[in-house]
């Protein structure tokens, strides 16, 4: 039996790596370990470049990067794009911003722009202590990261502020001390994380020097990390028509609208809804965070734990219909950034910025904000018109006739077969299949 | 001005595209535009498949493709494919998979299979003639999808039952159909999306026909589609040790033991924190289902539902202490797919697919969220004891080295120097400067 087990892996050269890997796990099929290098850039600098960017980098996968054209968002124009394996999104986001284009367009704002960190805290004396050690020594906390901070500061961002809260009811023994910041075009993780480390640190030396404390009572310093819950970096964006000019797909303006309200207010509802819902905003969003290099999994764990924030999962989009105007919003908390990170290093995270107009982080955040709610509204539209599996299942169809190896006239004949037949995998493979026969 | 909307972009060549985004959106700079072309795969056949996952696409972004080697789970040893651009990802899995490795492995447990979709309807008169009509029409509606489930019936899946669901105390005249299914190795977004569709078709016609509605109270169909709220789509992964074996980093096992578990305990109390502790888990749970092919927003959208379940939102993980042994556990929603969709068309998803020994659909989501808590158990380990920048630094460093484009003497005296400075921007880029003019 092979030992599938490995002492120093991440020292092996890559070649080295791919060779274990498919003597180990491929039973020495070379077809796999193959396609790993097959993958590799011709050019081997850049292909080094891409290599360091994580550990154990074997090989590079392609996601596909597109364009969604024709966004007027706050009277600007915007091809926006969009970094996703999944077909229709940029179909639908392509739509959604035509239809909007000839009705005005998307209009944002920005609420705010606060990030916050936490330095997590076990303390069982009395609270009263606490704060006043704490309040007796916030500015020489808050100015123990003043060098740290300095060019953050010179980009407008920084510390804000230290707010000690007292949570030991929740949970015994247990305070936080909230840093606030603002990180200017930084997403500005490891700005804050450094931050919060040095004040923690601060934090302990004061402490064990502050005589107000008991024998034994001492706060102690559990961790400290930033927050990827972000609803006071908030970005709202809106688009509005005359109900009359909603009318399509055999329904009228005033029938659309009422369809489409219905739905957003089943999704503020239901949370089985609302839970698909918000992730076919995600699918928008998720696709230009991407293409900017920034870090999805922060975004999507900031926005769903803000489409719960009242205590139950909900629709972050709302629709209604006042005076026969039409209006559809979003608000999304997002830490995005467009200088550090991933966005100087991967080259078509710059060749998204560039097609972006080199954006600022608020900027982006509408851009971002306005990809979601064009996504939302498109998949809405299609659910309460046409249904979802329309569009899906035409793209589907081509997938499945790539994977079935269906010649060009097989597709073609496909296409006008399935307008009105139904579409699985197993009617498009048969019909594949007696398709070619044919043809010999 | 340039014109910057355009009509009929989706009907252009590639090429075309970028030409026309360059002259646009560019300012005719070729740098940009150059770049997309630079990233095609040299064999255009090859490409030519990866174009056509998606609308508009116009290059490949390149997102790192790695392995973290000696997961032991149930007694299995497997090396994880991710794919993700966060550095210290796969370090950190690396490590948590080695560390349980000499202390049992990851057990793991399916808890349930279902996955639900929901036919959303207008009704507006009395419940009891919704209620009679359903039941009584049930089976019908049930055996409308008999031949679509044909393939999905023989791999082991399928419709499993109908439930009518009355919400119209939330919503006035809203209920809805909710429909489980089983759908084996396949996500199945398509086949349910199919079904909901062809049910609500018959639902119409058979509501039409059915003479126990008042006039104009047929009920009507608002939208059908599935839900990727699956919290019965559940795994569960524990670790578990004496606590003894524990003692690390200058800590002994019961105080190591000890920090863990009130980390844990303080982001089932704080959202702020939960927030980015599920986060931590989801940069794990991503990438291996990025890697093998699987829509990254549902299962996304899912989780941090699952984690608000309760009207709070809360860890996912658990960790406690029982008689000197210590225990870490996990329970995720995750619709996963091993055949259909992007599984059998992106060439990378097979070599994942081959590198986990072509997984079922149940072992794949074992597999995932095994990368989920030990990404978990090695963030609140850095963070309970050398804080998480240390080895976040220790990339960021490199990657700030590549962008100021230093040398490799100077990358290798920075490495030595920063062990004992502090790292920012500038402080990096100071001594890019002084150590290259020293060099020259």
């Amino acid at each position: 039996m092979t030992i599938k087990t490995i002492n120093g892996f991440s020292k092996l050269s890559k070649q080295e790596k791919i060779n274990w890997l498919s003597q180990t796990f491929l039973g020495g099929n070379t077809q796999a370990s193959n396609l790993l290098s097959l993958y590799w850039h011709e050019d081997s600098e850049r292909q080094k470049r891409h290599d360091e960017f994580i550990e154990n980098a074997l090989s590079n996968f392609f996601l596909p990067f597109a364009v969604a054209p024709n966004f007027k968002i706050d009277g600007r124009i915007f091809a926006i794009p969009m970094v996703i394996e999944e077909s229709s999104v940029v179909a639908a986001a392509s739509n959604a911003a035509k239809f909007w284009l000839e009705r005005g367009g998307f209009k944002t704002e920005i609420v705010s722009t606060i990030k916050s960190g936490q330095i997590h805290l076990n303390y069982s004396g009395q609270a009263q202590s606490l704060i006043e050690f704490f309040e007796s020594h916030k500015k020489q906390l808050i100015s123990s990261v003043d060098e740290l901070s300095q060019s953050m500061v010179k980009r407008g961002g920084g510390l804000i502020d230290l707010i000690l809260a007292n949570e030991s009811e929740s949970l015994s023994d247990y305070y936080y001390i909230d840093a606030r910041f603002n990180t200017a075009d930084a997403m500005g993780a490891n700005y804050i994380n450094s931050c919060l480390e040095t004040i923690a640190e601060n934090f302990g030396m004061l402490a064990s020097d502050f005589d107000g404390f008991g024998p034994n009572e001492q706060p102690e310093v559990v961790m400290s990390i930033l927050s990827n819950f972000v609803p006071e970096c908030l970005v709202r964006v809106t688009v509005s028509c005359p109900v009359t000019e909603l009318a399509q797909e055999g329904l009228s303006g005033k029938e659309f609208a009422h369809k489409f309200v219905r739905a957003v207010d089943i999704a503020q509802t239901n949370p089985l809804r609302a839970v698909t819902h918000n992730k076919g905003i995600m699918n928008g969003v998720d696709a230009v965070v991407l293409a900017t290099g920034n870090d999805f999994r922060a975004v999507e764990a900031g926005v769903h734990a803000y489409a719960c924030r009242d205590g139950r999962y909900k629709s972050l989009s709302k629709a209604k219909v006042n005076q026969d105007h039409f209006e559809f919003s979003i608000e999304l908390p997002l830490a995005l950034g467009t200088v550090g990170g991933l966005t100087k290093l991967h080259p078509m995270v710059g060749v998204a910025m560039s097609i972006l107009q080199e954006p600022s982080a608020e900027e982006l955040m509408k851009i971002v904000a306005t990809a979601g709610l064009a996504q939302n509204f498109a998949a809405v539209r299609s659910l309460v018109t046409t249904g979802i599996q329309k569009g899906h299942m035409k793209m589907h169809l081509l997938n499945l006739l790539s994977q079935y190896n269906a010649e060009e006239s097989t597709k073609i004949a496909a296409v006008e077969h399935f307008k009105s037949n139904s579409i699985s995998a197993r009617s498009v493979a048969e019909f594949v299949a007696s398709h070619q026969k044919n043809d010999q």
